[in-house]
Formats: structure tokens, C-alpha cells, sequence
């Protein structure tokens, strides 16, 4: 091994049992702890977070970080030990520039923002959570500042950390394309949206069945119980210690059957990313899903193009059935895959189908992009909020929890993200269409036979970690980057047939 | 406040946030975290207790520590802050004494200590765990020896840790005490074994009926949700993060009813000890209970004296009969109260009766003390203890499982822990027998009330954290210290009654 990078090994050993801390807490936070904790766990996360920071921003892994890029010190690297200097000098580079303290309370006040927001949320106060946004707006802006380099729009370095490359001038192109096929398509139905009954779904669904159900529909997938668990917290979500302890959380909505449903399988496809990570990258910054894009190309492709799919259901509709032999009773095959790919505007992201889902993070897109040029302010926010959905959806929500209060996404610091969701959306469009080229896919969901899919992605993508970007994967993998064709044409052929249109 | 405190509070803080995630570390590997993950576990926790031994154990903290200490400085500290500063110079003497290195060892091998313990315990293979216990008892023989002064007994020293001040000396006379009250009771007892019919316990009881049920308990008897949760793992438990986030376990066995349900109140117990503690002690080296011994007095004093009684049952039964309508159809309330009490000797500790518990907790005693005077190896150990089993108790393990490897004290490295809970069983007759005359303590159980009682318990002993010794608080709140002959008359006087001997 090379010197230098065995000299790097104990500061990566300990920044990782931090981050395994953190990851914990926050995890723990989310679906267990108990209410009166929150302050004091936000002080101990501040504190970590502080010790965390002191171990990675020191003189030795600078030099370290600083020897180790050089030309002849990266051709003495494996692939895999290439990439961990790279991750590490991105967080290096991303943290050092913030002063100490300034870190430690800005920590902490992200673990005090997402209680108050989900109090706010609770209660329907936009305006208890407002300051809270604009504080970590100005966080999130000076903290971008202190890394930006003149002429650069602090959006597009935020856009960056999730997402590298796609800049505020790609998205806007991307998304420009969405509009413009979507939005007609959208309309088109729209007109026939009594065709498809889904009152079905909203039948009473005992909590048990259904938890019972999901946590099979996971294994199923390809969730592996030995280095995984399954719990619960309000909104669904995937975090991972590393890839032996990759955790999802489920939401179960009793007047709801696809809610809980749709969300284990988008959390297993996360999961499965995370799992798939070859061992050799077990606690490195390299060790997880190269970015926020890729990990939801992997959680939406099991969600809808596999778990949307007729072949998917083929073999397990009966289990359903059995689970539900009663709310099911009068419901054929055909009407519940009509059902769970029926389109239409509603409020809520989290509930939307695939056609609407892109024109949610629009919404959300253009939001941010108004925050960080300055042209809006947080109390502006609820009122834009609402008119962008008029335009795009032809929706009003009534409440600040079905509009600006529904994501927990800004309480977190999460600027940025968003885009993430749709470029995702695409890239697993892209997937789809050169994985149907490569096996009999339908044959084996027909089958019930999940692993060949799992070891595609494993083999194209998972293994790798963060060895390679986005588009590098794709371009191994199918031979051409990121084309947001695919995921138009997927949805125009989709709604076209299944609403004749 | 006084400068120097001023000066120490920054390492407060920093040892509390390591304290924290270290103990929510240990708490998610015994209730959720996925099998794969323990060695992963293992190595942050090593890194992590390294971390934390960093933060103690510096010039910084001896210097202020030792000023702290001085007549003068200590006389301008409050009550609480005297207490800190004791607690945290004990910790710091026992901890700075252990080479850095050693230290990170050992706690990486405690963590998957754990792990090889639950195995073996599973497969019943006692030389599996042999050489891990050799390990333990090695370094903890050697810690021991590193802080032991010229002459010390080692063993005692150990038993300081969980009980200052109960010597070898102060305990073999406890013991021999109840030896001598116990063995001769138990003879009578058993010779009336037949004269309580429990069969009714061991029907068939749904899980889930049990857990709703034994939330409710836990509510009742004083368990605050708002600052604690219940989970389960294998064995119950009770941890604390800080006084705000007090969490413990049960577990669930179909066709045994009052296991869980006195496990439950036995944990409410501990759980409301840590609960009490004054805020003004949070997260501070003297923010938790004073003692093993103590907190076994509080545990037991909730399943014992008040779980057993019938004054506690009079306003339950209907409702327990009412959560197990079928089940306990034919079972009357006093069949029920002495099915209980009911005393008889078997094999494992955790599901003993008062009666026989004490000398459940003598055998390792007795196994500990030769352990630490070399007088046996670790080879002896299943054949000690299954000779010591048949001489007290008259029963013989058929298993490992159910002999040597039942306990999980010695593969997390608590010597000299045991005698606690013999200690606190005596400690919890003692607060009993003053309590009853202090309020009508009947009265109150029979009209499910009992504020009063966790109100008296909060305000003698709970809020002052470990302010003050065992013996200090039994002395300002009885009168008196530590005197087992409380304990022994209970127990004569329960029995004798019970089987009208």
C-alpha cells in the first residue's frame, strides 16, 4: 500500500465512527427517541460534529490530501483508493473553508431546525418555522460563499454537492424539456381521469396486515434482513452506517393501501444501493451511493419501473389478495394496475404519480433558484408556493402543511436537493430502457425472480460506491450519459397507452 | 460561579456528548441493529471510548481537578458541583491509570465480547466463550492492578465500582446472614410447594396483548413517554442517555405471563430513578443514580414490595382479566397474588422469586470472589457453579445455557456488579418498611395512586443523583444506614404468612 494513503487510514477509521454516530442519532431522532430529548441530543450532535470536524480539518490530512493528488502518488493508487482521496478532499474542501465554531452551531441548529419545523408542520404555523428557514438560508449561503470562487452561482455549488455537473443551466434546460412535453400530455389526462377508479385504495387496510406485507414485498426485493432493519418514523427514508447496516423507515397509512406499499419498495431500492457497496469501500467517504441523482434513479426504478410493473404483480397479486382477502375481495388485477398507475394533480410530492411527480420538483426547483438570487423572500415563500402549483398542477393547497410546510427537505439544510429527485426519475428511465435490452426482464418479475436485476445494478452501479460519477456510470454501463430522452419517452408512451390516448 | 468549575464545564460537555453516543451505540446494538453490523459496531465504539478517554484523561482536566479538590476551592462550590467534581476525579482516577492504547482495546473487545456471548449462549457451547471470559477477567484483573494501592484486595475494588464501601468483608457477612435466615426458610417453603397452584401462568398469552398491556403498566406506575421509550431485546434492560431520554427494554414470552409483566415494573423502577434526577444534574458525572445497589433498591422495591402486593393489584386485576379475558377466566384474584408470590427454587436468576433470588446472587459471589483470588480457572467455572446450584438451591442445569452462560454481566466486564442486587433487594425492604410508616401506602395502591409514592422516592433519594452515597441518603432519609435486617424479617415474615408456616 502506499505510504502515504496508510498514513490517511487512522483519520478515516475516525472520521468514520463519527459519522456512524451522527448517522445513529439522527436515525435515532427520526423514529424512536423520545420527545423531551431533542434539545439535548441537538447539543450532543453540535459537539460530535465540532470533534468530527477537528479530526478532519487538522495540518496532517491537508498535507496528506495535498501529497496524495499528485500526479505520481494517483498512479500508485488503486481505483478504489483514488476515490477515497477524492471524496475526502471534497468534504475537506467543503468544511475547511467554514470556521470551527461557526460548524458546531450551525450542527446543532440543524438538529434544533427539523424539530421546530415538524412542530410547525404539526400545528400549521408557517410562521414559527419562518425565521428558522431564513437562518438556515443564511447559513447555507455564507457557508456557500465561503467555498465559492469569484463568478460562481452559489445555487449552482449547492446543486453540485448533490448532484456534480448539473448545473442550474443544465436543470433549466432539463427541465424546460419536461414542461413542455409534460404539461400537454398532463392535460390530455387529465380530461380521462374518470377512466381509472382507484376508490379501492382508500378502503380501511389494517396497520398490522400491511406492516406484516411490506416487510415481505422488502425481502422480496432483495432486502438483506442480516444487514438491515426495517422501522418507522413519519416520513419514509433510507440511511446507511455502511453497507452491513443500511436502515429504511416505512410510514403506514391505515385509509391508504399504495402509500405504504410504494414507499418499502423506493426505500429497498435505496437499501439495495447501499448493501451492494463493495466491501472494499466498507466505512470510506468513498463507501456509499455516488450522489443523490443516482441513489434515486435506484429507489424510483424499483418503485415504479419495477414496482408499477404488470409482470411485477403477476406473481404476487395473490398475496396481496390473501393479505386483504376482504378489502380486496371485489378488486381484479387489472383495476389495481390501472389503479397504482393512475395520474392525477394532487398537493402532496411524497402521494404523486410519476407523471405529476417531475412538475413537484419544478415547483420546488424554481423556488430555490429564487431564494438564492435573492429574489424572493421567506415570507413570500407560501404565496409563490401556491401560484406555481395553480400553474403547473391547478391545485390550491389549503393548508401550509400540504403546501410550503410539506418537505422536511429545508429544515435540514438541504438546498439543492430537489433536482435530484427528477434528474433520478430520468436517470432511471435511462436504466430501464438499456436493462430490457440486455435481459428478459418482464419474464423474470413474471417469474418472481428479483436477483437478476439486483446483480445488474450491483454490477453496473452499486459495487462502485463513489468510484465513479453519475455520468461516468452511465456512459460504462449503456454507453451514453445522462439523456433526459428516455424519461420523456417513457411517460408519453406510458400515459398514452394506459389512458388511450 | 466559581472560575475553575467555570473552566471544567467545556469537558463536561464534550465527556457527556461521547458518554451519550456511546450509550445509544450500545442500547441500538441490543434492540435493532441488524446482525452484520456488530463488528462494524465494535470498531467505532473502540475508536469512539478512545476519543472519549482523550477528552478525560489530559492535563487540562487532572490540573483543574486536583485545584477543584482543595479544601479552599471546595468550599465555594455548591452541593451539586462538589458531587461533579468527585465523581468525575473518580472516573478520571480509574480511567488515566489504563495506558491509552489498552483502553481502546479493551472497549472494541467489550463490544464484541457481547456478540461471542449471545452466540454461545445460543448454541449452548460454553468453550466458545471460554477464552473471551479468560480475556475479560485478564483485563480486568489488570485495570484493577493498575489503580490498586499496596494491600488492596482486587475483588474489592471491583465491588467499590457498583457499591462504595461494600467490602468482601461487609458482604460475606451479609451473606452468611442470609444464609443462615434463608436456607432453613426455603426448606419449609419447599416442603409446601404444592399448596400454590401457578399453572395458569404458563397458558398461552398473545405477544401483542402482552405489550399493550405492559405499556399501560409502565404508565401507571409512573413511566414518563415524554422523556423515555420501551423497546425489547432478550433481556430486559434499562439504559439512560440523560435524565431526559430513560429507555428500557422488555421481552415477551407467550406462555409466560408475569414475566413481562414484572419485568416491566422492575425496569419502570430503574426508569424512574433516572427520571427524578434533578435537572440541575443533566448530563454531568453525578447526573445519574448513585449506585448498582441503589438502583436495584428502586427496581426491585417497584416489582417487589409494591408489584406483589395486593393492595397494587386490587384496582389491576380486572384490568389484567380484562386484557386476558379467556385466558384467566377461571383464576381469582388471590389465586392470582399467590400464584406471584409463590416461592420455589429453580435455575434462572432473572425469573426468581424473592425468596430464593439472594442466593441465586450468592453462587456468583462465591464464583467471583475465587475467581479473583485465583482460586479456580475459568475451565472450573460450569462445574463450580452447577455444585454451588445443587448445594443451595438443590438444582442442577441441564445446559450451559441455564447454568454458566446465563448472565450477560461477565461478557460486558461487570465483576463485582452481581452482589448489587442482593444489596438493593435488602436496600428496597429497608426504604419499605420506613416508607409504610411514613404514609398509608395501601391506601393509596388501592386507589391506583402512586404519585405518592414515586414523589417520596424522588424527593429522598431520585433528584439528588449521585449527590450523595448509598449510605448517606439511607441515613438522612431512615435515619440509618445499610442494615439487612429489614430484608431478612420481610422475607420471614412474607413467607411465614404466605405458607402459613
Amino acid at each position: 500500500m502506499n505510504k502515504l494513503y496508510e498514513q490517511l487510514l487512522p483519520y478515516l477509521e475516525r472520521n468514520h465512527a463519527y459519522q456512524t454516530a451522527l448517522a445513529l442519532l439522527s436515525w435515532d431522532t427520526e423514529t424512536l427517541a423520545p420527545p423531551a430529548a431533542a434539545d439535548y441530543t441537538a447539543k450532543s450532535v453540535g459537539i460530535l460534529s465540532e470533534e468530527a470536524y477537528r479530526i478532519l480539518v487538522c495540518d496532517e490530512v491537508h498535507d496528506l490530501l495535498k501529497k496524495l493528488s499528485s500526479k505520481k502518488e494517483q498512479e500508485s493508487l488503486s481505483a478504489e483508493e483514488r476515490a477515497v482521496v477524492r471524496c475526502l478532499k471534497k468534504e475537506y474542501e467543503k468544511t475547511a473553508c467554514i470556521p470551527q465554531k461557526e460548524y458546531r452551531e450551525f450542527s446543532e441548529f440543524c438538529a434544533t431546525a427539523q424539530t421546530i419545523y415538524c412542530r410547525a408542520k404539526l400545528a400549521d404555523r408557517f410562521e414559527d418555522f419562518a425565521p428558522v428557514l431564513e437562518k438556515m438560508i443564511d447559513y447555507t449561503r455564507r457557508f456557500a460563499s465561503y467555498r465559492a470562487k469569484k463568478g460562481d452561482n452559489l445555487y449552482d455549488l449547492l446543486l453540485n454537492d448533490y448532484e456534480e455537473g448539473f448545473t442550474v443551466k443544465v436543470l433549466d434546460d432539463f427541465f424546460e424539456q419536461l414542461r413542455k412535453a409534460l404539461v400537454p400530455l398532463l392535460h390530455k389526462v387529465t380530461a380521462k381521469k374518470d377512466m381509472i377508479d382507484k376508490s379501492y385504495n382508500y378502503r380501511t387496510y389494517p396497520v398490522e396486515k400491511q406492516r406484516d406485507f411490506c416487510r415481505f414485498l422488502a425481502g422480496y426485493t432483495g432486502f438483506d434482513f442480516n444487514r438491515g432493519v426495517i422501522a418507522e418514523s413519519e416520513h419514509p427514508f433510507t440511511t446507511n452506517l455502511h453497507n452491513h447496516d443500511v436502515r429504511l423507515t416505512n410510514h403506514y397509512h391505515e385509509k391508504n393501501l399504495e402509500s405504504a406499499i410504494f414507499s418499502v419498495i423506493h426505500e429497498t431500492g435505496h437499501a439495495l444501493y447501499e448493501m451492494g457497496v463493495d466491501d472494499s469501500l466498507t466505512g470510506t467517504p468513498a463507501g456509499a451511493g455516488v450522489s443523490m441523482g443516482m441513489h434515486e434513479a435506484q429507489s424510483r426504478f424499483y418503485e415504479n419501473m419495477i414496482g408499477r410493473s404488470d409482470a411485477f404483480w403477476e406473481p404476487l397479486f395473490a398475496k396481496l389478495t390473501a393479505a386483504f382477502p376482504d378489502e380486496l375481495a371485489d378488486v381484479s388485477m387489472e383495476q389495481f394496475l390501472n389503479g397504482i398507475n393512475r395520474a392525477e394533480p394532487g398537493l402532496i410530492r411524497t402521494e404523486a404519480d410519476e407523471l405529476t411527480y417531475p412538475l413537484h420538483i419544478m415547483i420546488r426547483y424554481e423556488l430555490e433558484k429564487q431564494i438564492f438570487s435573492g429574489d424572493c423572500t421567506v415570507k413570500d415563500l407560501p404565496e409563490l408556493w401556491n401560484q406555481k402549483y395553480k400553474e403547473y398542477l391547478d391545485v390550491t393547497p389549503k393548508t401550509y402543511a400540504e403546501g410550503i410546510l410539506q418537505d422536511i427537505h429545508w429544515s435540514m439544510g438541504n438546498f439543492g436537493y430537489f433536482p435530484s429527485y427528477a434528474i433520478g426519475s430520468a436517470i432511471a428511465a435511462q436504466i430501464y430502457s438499456y436493462m430490457k435490452g440486455q435481459m428478459p426482464l418482464d419474464d423474470y418479475l413474471k417469474e418472481g425472480n428479483l436477483v437478476p436485476v439486483r446483480e445488474f445494478l450491483r454490477d453496473h452501479i452499486h459495487k462502485y460506491g463513489s468510484i465513479y460519477t453519475t455520468n461516468e456510470l452511465l456512459k460504462q454501463m449503456t454507453g451514453e450519459e445522462f439523456n433526459p430522452d428516455y424519461y420523456i419517452r417513457y411517460l408519453t408512451e406510458k400515459y398514452t397507452r394506459l389512458y388511450q390516448l
